[in-house]
């Protein structure tokens, strides 16, 4: 197949100047919402009207194993990812994310990208698997270009899917073992921050267990003999559920559709999508931001302004929903306050 | 009447020991839900139980006028506080803290105070006027220490009637032209912070209006002959809404109540209830902290860490509001997530 290609513009511009009076003219002192205001130009910039509204959220969860985990650089074992699989579509929904899909009124949709297990067929699991997990970039690419190129297209099916479903608005979260090795080299590269800078503790490595990590990923990127590109880099360290993460943004920023972005990971996806399509980040609501300081440095190359920070590190989009509310207050605003042209206050500022 | 007193022990913390336990047991690396678990463990302890559960929220809004406006030291005119009454209580439901009563789940209570003006009859408002607004604290004190009594006495009455209605987390609002001059001197006395430290724009004042309201303030501090007790200053330098809201905050820890605390305004008056009952800041989840240089130094006086931070300056309950849905996932993750006592998951940390 050949590698999609996407259809990705800023917002158009033009009504922002009607949005901006449209809020200056809620009855409230000017700017005094805050964040919600700015949210609510975004969105209605994003949606091109003066009446924004979410539908159908929905948060998308990829999930893969990685090759790179053989060389002891996670806590977690492997099994976990297919473990983690199961538990979030049992059907008591009672992981960490099924919570809060409940409390703010997401669907969650779950795609095997390439889970080194046979996984259960009752569970509604999306099937996309490309292989069982990706392999060792100590030693070589992690996926051919026609893996890369598959997994680009499935996470913009997957997201196409959505938008008929009637969704304005997807949340994307991951789970995979071994990933945040995957995302360190990821934002080293498209950051120019050094790969130390760029390693934390994960889900809680000792300091000998993050110096080994280091070492390895130092390695893995000396090893490198691709062309250069950013995708080739995304492709030689991916992810399949990190490719397809990038995939689905980018057709979601082509579809208009607001994004939600989650912590570290999907960060890393933002960077990498943007890499092929700068202007992918208009269409992103960042949501969280860790209390790891690597975290913190790629949210700022990228320009982002976290809605929360609330010490979260579990991934599967529970910091993308965390910051949901604040988005939905946004929206809200805009459409239910009542303003000074109608109403009988006095506009004093 | 009496001054009414308290009894504001600080949690239990027997249950503490099984509240951690159950917390490591979900199915998530241990802390991996950061804040989220240290609400958990508050409205545990709070609520002394390994269930915590939140039942009929309110966000009580006081309002009343201030006799300081006579100086010029607010942008608003008085007539807003009744404007913003009238506004938020309309059928319609179009004022700021309305969208965000409906979105989140929370009953509005509005308490007239001291409002300057006499209030529509057919909105529900609840009539607890104890004078068309305080007098003007540059000349005297703005109430007696019978008014003040009976602001306590109020506060803590419509929070008994918030309680029989099946209400366990409340928010407080204010609404009154000047109560950041107000809360500004208390902020100042009660943290030890020198008084131009503490004020701030507030909805806008340009800086010859900001020089303007801290020469007041300073010349009204300097007018202070009381006993110097902490309830004596609040007396001195009050809001009717205010030393309610005082009131509401204390009966609500008393009875093992929630507090949702929103901005500057309720930080103000959370100090001063500490003043009185140190142990109510246990009960207290802070919601939000504005871009207002004072407003951080108040939070970090009362060893607060707000939950956001979004730049609104809104008052009214807005910042509270906001951040109820990280306390309603904390309580979800609590009893919604499963165990790895009890699921087929490696615990691998």
């Amino acid at each position: 197949m050949a590698r999609p290609s996407f259809d990705i513009t800023l917002p158009d511009e033009s009504l922002r100047e009607a949005l901006q009076a449209r809020i200056d003219d809620l009855t409230k002192p000017r700017g005094s919402l805050g964040r919600l205001e700015e949210l609510a130009m975004q969105a209605g910039l994003i949606q091109h009207t003066l009446t924004p509204a979410l539908h159908h959220p929905q948060n998308i969860i990829f999930a893969a194993d990685h090759g790179i985990v053989s060389e002891g650089v996670t806590v977690a074992p492997r099994e976990v990812t297919f473990q983690q699989v199961c538990h979030f579509t049992h059907p008591n929904g009672t992981g960490g994310i099924n919570f809060l899909c409940r409390q703010h009124g997401f669907e969650l949709k779950v795609v095997d990208a390439g889970v080194d297990a046979d996984l259960p067929r009752d569970r509604g699991i999306i099937d996309r698997k490309i292989a069982r997990g990706t392999d060792n970039f100590l030693h070589g690419p992690a996926m051919s270009p026609e893996q890369f190129d598959r997994c680009l297209a499935t996470g913009a099916e997957i997201v196409r899917m959505c938008a008929a479903e009637g969704s304005n608005v997807l949340s994307f979260g991951e789970m995979g073992i071994g990933n945040t090795s995957a995302s360190s080299i990821w934002m080293s590269r498209f950051t120019g921050t050094p790969i130390e800078d760029c390693v934390g503790a994960g889900s809680g490595l000792s300091p000998e267990g993050v110096r080994h990590k280091k070492e390895v990923l130092a390695r893995s990127v000396e090893g490198y003999r691709g062309d250069g590109s950013p995708e080739d880099w995304m492709r030689w360290f991916g992810g399949f559920e990190m490719v397809m993460a990038v995939g689905a943004m980018l057709q979601a920023a082509e579809m208009h559709i607001i994004i939600l972005v989650d912590g570290f990971i999907m960060g890393a996806c933002m960077l990498g999508a943007a890499q092929m399509y700068p202007a992918v980040k208009a269409y992103a609501v960042f949501g969280h931001c860790g209390d790891e300081a690597g975290h913190r440095r790629m949210l700022d190359a990228l320009g982002a302004r976290p809605l929360l920070h609330l010490g979260l590190r579990l991934g599967e989009g529970t910091g993308a929903l965390c910051a949901y509310p604040i988005l939905d207050s946004a929206v809200r605003m805009i459409n239910e306050m009542d303003r000074f042209s109608e109403a009988s206050i006095t506009k004093y500022f």
